[in-house]
């Protein structure tokens, strides 16, 4: 039997309500598969981490996120540790992505199931059918580049950030964007977004880009489009940015939260960030990679102990994880059928269930427990 | 009688044919006028001056710009000065910015007319009332922070630019916010619009801001947003950002083409660039100050010379021109009313023209002479 180390970071909010439904999830999952084992175990990280040790990633959760072969995540974060206290939820997170070279983020923005195109804030016509997966580099670019603060010497009186990219770190990403369009048939175009109208940096994307592509993936369709366009066509005509949208990490926090709305609620959509290529059975060096998977919403303090938020985006992390972290593509379509499922009207030969973000009321577990029946 | 000079910088592609429009409205609101003259000359820039000088910016038509009361351009570039040519149009652009002290810049999106509604990519109930201006910091930040390019010593392998923000901008661009705010009765709230959690020029910014606010400006409401939230917010609940949305250079310039798609063409929306406070009626300092005002819609070189373009950004952007920069609020006010006479339906007592952007058949001259003949 195959065994998996998951390393768990319920975090602070609703982060333990969801990820207990994605675990149940997983474990039903594993639980049918006579070769698959997964060893299960939370750790404290964000907001509830600062309060128990005062570091948001303390030394033992960072051990076991090496250690682990994949990583699920809640949500972190909450008005107790806000912009003005010395130590912030985000700061883990950040070092997390750092320490662990999750240098790829990937962030699909798509329909689970057509019955949700209501609930888009864009018209019927132009959301459906939006497939965007935005991938974006984590740990490059004005994130990690040096910086001053405002009363430093010298000039006192400035403060700046260094957006930066070496060839190296766009190479990688690039090859990370490639591999998922290729997993795809007929492989998805590649669409890169970058400022080279103005910013040395994004030159450089657009060469590396392009050259990275040509060299070894010369059968994939590449367009270019400037950042303060593409954030237009998003709106404005997002099918034409369906297949991968490939960025760097500032314009890819912008795009890929932008995108994320289209579907209607940010309580549906899940995330990957990988140290490496992706475990797909269409890609050359098929190997478990190492990922932090979590759904893109926050920790909703507001909504937070009610059992009322949405663990659909959540579970799609569990399917991310299964399919890039461990290489279980089967298991993981199977765990979005069972959303899909759950998700679609009943003239489509499903459930109809709708949590509080969508309208309806079904609870937290009660959504988990009906794609667990499901599945 | 007042006597103000108009540099024109017709530009390339559909710009002359929408600044001809333009000037037939300015034209006739001057002769109405007793007391107002204006001297209009036109200028080459961009593309055409790159044909015909070797320059985008020609030093004529810099000296011009600096001697005028106002610019008023129309569009700049083509396919034939690309990303790949050694002088592009853009750089002109930049160029004019900043030897001008064009340091604010500011674009509303609202509907010139209800009837316009339809057009947008967002769902009625969402885009109705949006009513949006983004003042952006055009001269600073990643636009013109120091940079490095590839293959230059040292790290030839890297290429990077500098986010950087000083006191001093942030404070004048955070007054004409202020002032712009308080030229609406009520007062409009200010949303500022940061990435204080990751970078020091952000969290500068917020600094200064708030700090700008309260010492000069307290009555003014002022909230701060991410820069990701925010672009969520606008596809997905755009009302919460009505009033001003101000933001750094690069933020600004992917916020402000993301909130223009809402009211349905880019041929709608004006913009304007200013070196000082607007000559508001309601400001303190109520003096003339230099500007460039353009519709934000690019060349369109697949449209040019077809007759078909709309020229109603650039007659709102001579409305602009008028308020801003010469203090006619009045004449501003009487062209806004016009535009939005000819636009709204038959129903609104409108003559309800559109068009090819908004699905119509009316050509850009018979456009132009509707508003005039309205006028
Ligand atoms: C919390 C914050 C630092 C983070 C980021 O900007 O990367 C978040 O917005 C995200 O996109 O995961
Ligand atoms: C042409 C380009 C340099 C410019 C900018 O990014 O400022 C344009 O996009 C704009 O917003 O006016």
């Amino acid at each position: 039997a195959k065994s998996f180390k998951i390393a768990v970071l319920p975090g602070d909010g609703i982060g333990p309500e969801v990820t207990d439904e994605a675990l149940k999830v997983l474990q039903i999952v594993a639980s049918k598969s006579a070769d698959v084992e997964l060893k299960i175990q939370s750790y404290d990280f964000g907001g509830c981490a600062i309060d128990a040790t005062g570091e948001a990633l303390p030394a033992a959760t960072l051990q076991a996120c090496r250690e682990a072969d994949a990583i699920l995540m809640g949500a972190i974060g909450g008005p107790k540790w806000g912009v003005n206290s010395k130590v912030r939820p985000e700061q883990g997170l950040l070092a997390l992505r750092k320490a662990l070279g999750l240098y790829a983020n990937i962030r699909p923005a798509s329909f689970a199931s057509d019955s949700l195109l209501d609930n888009s804030p864009l018209k019927p016509s132009i959301a459906q059918g939006v497939d965007i997966i935005v991938v974006r580099e984590l740990i490059g670019g004005a994130y990690f580049g040096q910086r001053k603060e405002h009363s430093i010497a010298p000039d006192e009186d400035t403060a700046w950030d260094t957006m930066i990219y070496s060839v190296h770190e766009i190479q990688r990403i690039t090859r990370v964007a490639a591999q998922i369009a290729l997993s795809a048939n007929p492989p998805l175009p590649i669409h890169s977004i970058d400022k080279a109208n103005v910013l040395a940096s994004s030159r450089l994307w657009r060469k590396v880009v392009t050259e990275t592509l040509q060299a070894e993936y010369s059968q994939l369709q590449l367009d270019h489009q400037l950042v303060d366009s593409a954030a237009m066509i998003i709106v404005a005509s997002p099918k034409k940015l369906n297949g991968i949208v490939l960025t760097e990490n500032l314009f890819g926090d912008i795009l890929s939260d932008e995108s994320s709305v289209i579907p209607g609620s940010l309580g549906l959509l899940p995330s990957a960030s990988l140290a490496g290529a992706p475990a797909l059975p269409s890609s050359p060096s098929f190997k478990p990679t190492p990922g932090l998977y979590e759904p893109i919403h926050g920790s909703a303090p507001d909504i937070a102990g009610q059992g009322i938020a949405n663990p659909v985006g959540t579970i799609l992390s569990a399917a991310m994880l299964l399919r890039y972290s461990l290489g279980l593509e089967k298991e993981a379509k199977a765990i979005e059928d069972a959303v899909r499922k759950v998700l679609d009207n009943e003239s489509a030969g499903g459930l109809g269930l709708r949590t509080k973000d969508l309208g309806g009321d079904v609870g937290t577990t009660q959504m988990g427990d009906k794609i667990v029946e499901v599945l």
